[in-house]
């Protein structure tokens, strides 16, 4: 249905959903059941490695299911992201129905699940999306693991700049000298970028498939080398891994050995940083320039994010310049209604994901489980402390974002081996105490 | 917000809403906040004596809150109900998101309301309402009383026919002859109704503002003696009231002093069920004809029930002349959807209230207590039996519809001062454990 809460739209459309039932113990045996988030559905697949483990332990089915208006998801085909007409239907409540609807249609169409209880996973958005899921559709999955899931990066639930400090913090600890490089970078930019020649050495040293032309340029190559620090952080593995990137184990550690004097004159230390931001656009050695409008893997939906973060998805972040590396910016939620009602003719509700999720006020609910890496950006909005029995918090201290949904690897540090048996052990007693009756 | 669940329709309307706090403890005394349903909300104000009882009690303050396209919450004034495109915004999942927003705005916004414990309460579908508010917005309301609720008259929850029998119990115990009379009716009307003078004959007997004209005819005024019967047993209150009508005293008992005689010749009997409907539409005595398009109160909204019904609220019944008193008629699905589609261009999608509210797998839900009389038909689709320690079932044998939600009155049955006592208990404690961190 494309529309679940109105009846004038009366559309349907396809949604893609990946089963993997080898491990399935095929009399009612659980279904962990990916709640997918803003990209393809086989990328998320391919990179939730736990799920494929937990599905041999408790004998599970997997479900991966595609959010709507990602990957081959698109309710109205090419159209989708015509207008705001046919954007309409891009909400987290609609892509909840979605779940809810496709989970029942599962039980009832697949031999033997007719009882399975459901367990929701997710991580980032999609953790939010499980735990949400949970909320709203309890009688649908028996519990949520929502990993790294921001659900308090809303409104002022938290304090807008603690996202790019955890970011700091990450190449703070990385190297000596790391932090303070980057944050002297963007003064250098500055300096360079107002001149023509300036603006020609950047583009040439940053290897820029796109030359900067006006000194305002220089803001879309500094949002670039922030958007690039923070996704770092993101992904900041014990291990090689393709996420966002291909990258080589602990890359900010990689990062950082170029970042060592922050001392250095605008030219070197911008050269260096340029060698810096290759480990992460180049590791493969395959790029011959640098597009600065493509951050991370082109399996993300931008469009839709965007589109997302204009309307219910309103994430206030800051910086200040001195808890963090960053050039100081104020949050400026006015700036973002404009350009969000030029870019698609809507204008953002803030408030509206606070009323409809609770806040901080979520006490009522049961079986979620929240978990964050102390690395991750993103536990700066997530709950990291235990707010009943049955809402709990596990923090993975060396983990970036969502390190948990990997699969099992030998360079997992302890904390995250930990975090996964805790996270199994609950979904075992949900299972349990789902299946009692049976 | 007109659309809560989307971005591009961004109009707003006023909600009309009550407030009424001379007992309300200033210093975040409680809030009992009713979820207006298919009607003009001064209606329902005036006929919920029961929360101006507790309000003295427990020091709350008394909201009303008017469901919109009821009354005058208008979406698009007048040009609310012209088409699918204006009725779209017309359902229950936004009318809860209505009453989340406000009784936010609420808190926000009166002096000493901040930290004030919420309890929506709720009649017939405005407990439903209730009852889903609780489970969809638990951070909004700390529990909710849903009095004659039937929130499984739905799919295949319960039995098409229990409605219609209750409703025949009531007849049958409330006078000897009484349900076989009018069970005897229907073939005297198709008698009569078979020649050009029997519908004449009906059309002055009954006392009609718009004569039958065909046979066919027959089958509204069949239709309008079913919901009469129906009425009655919705509103068989142990005192003189007025709520869907004027009425005296347990009605059913003064409508069958007509109907002791279920063997009298089809005239005669005919004669005798007018005198009983004349009970129900003419207690005044100011009627000079009867219009059988109004069975109820103007008070009530019928044309926006009727799309609702079209669309969410798709509640199976049927009859079988057996168990029941009425001409046999299986539940046809597909006639009510073409119908639909003839008056709306929609059509109904009667599994979605099970998807979005849980059918009868509600139990993880806390805080709601669901009261059912035991005269009311729309026990038949109500929460009789206890789910946990905190979703709890009181049942009132002598009761008739939401008894429990009207003031005091003499007449109350001991069951019904029982209940009340029972709901305002479980309040009172609601309110202590919401207040104690305070």
């Amino acid at each position: 249905q494309i529309d679940h809460f109105g009846f004038d739209e009366n559309l349907t459309f396809q949604q893609r959903y990946l089963i993997a039932d080898q491990h399935w113990k095929k009399d009612n045996g659980p279904i962990l059941f990916y709640t997918g988030n803003e990209g393809d559905i086989t990328w998320f697949c391919n990179n939730t490695g736990f799920m494929w483990d937990v599905a041999e332990e408790l004998s599970a089915m997997l479900v991966f299911a595609e959010h709507r208006y990602y990957g081959e998801s698109l309710p109205f085909g090419n159209e989708s992201f015509s207008d705001s007409k046919h954007l309409n239907y891009l909400t987290s409540e609609q892509a909840l129905a979605d779940f809810a609807v496709l989970i029942e249609y599962l039980k009832e169409n697949i031999v033997g699940a007719r009882f399975s209880p459901v367990i929701a996973i997710g991580g980032s958005y999609g953790g939010m999306l499980a735990a949400w899921l949970r909320m709203k559709y309890p009688h649908v999955v028996v519990g949520a693991l929502a990993a790294s899931a921001p659900i308090w990066q809303f409104g002022d639930l938290v304090p807008c700049g603690t996202y790019f400090s955890i970011v700091t913090n990450d190449f703070r600890k990385s190297g000596k000298g790391c932090s303070e490089s980057i944050r002297n970078s963007w003064n250098a930019i500055n300096h360079l970028s107002s001149t023509d020649a300036g603006l020609q050495w950047l583009s040439s040293t940053f290897h820029l498939c796109s030359p900067l032309k006006t000194s305002q340029d220089a803001a879309i190559l500094k949002s670039w080398l922030s958007d690039t620090w923070v996704n770092l952080a993101m992904v900041d593995y014990p291990y090689k891994a393709d996420f966002l990137q291909p990258l080589p184990a602990w890359p900010i550690q990689v990062v950082c050995k170029f970042l060592t004097d922050p001392s250095l004159p605008d030219k070197q230390l911008l050269q260096n940083i340029f060698q810096a931001v290759n480990v992460y656009y180049n590791y493969s050695g395959e790029a011959s320039c640098f597009d600065m409008s493509q951050t991370a893997t082109k399996n993300l939906g931008q469009m839709g994010w965007y589109y997302q973060a204009c309307t219910e998805m309103v994430m206030p972040m800051c910086t200040d310049g001195v808890n963090d590396m960053f050039e100081p910016q104020k949050w400026d939620f006015d700036a973002l209604s404009e350009e969000c009602f030029k870019l698609w003719g809507v204008r953002p509700r803030p408030s509206w994901i606070l009323s409809l999720y609770g806040g901080k006020n979520i006490s009522s609910h049961s079986n979620i489980i929240f978990s964050n890496g102390g690395l991750d950006p993103w536990s700066a909005g997530g709950v990291m402390q235990n707010i009943s029995d049955s809402l709990v918090a596990i923090v993975i201290p060396d983990g970036a974002h969502h390190l948990d949904l990997r699969g099992r690897h030998p360079c997992d540090p302890p904390s995250v081996r930990q975090a996964r048996a805790l996270e199994t052990g609950y979904m075992r007693r949900w299972v349990q105490a789902a299946t009692r009756g049976l």
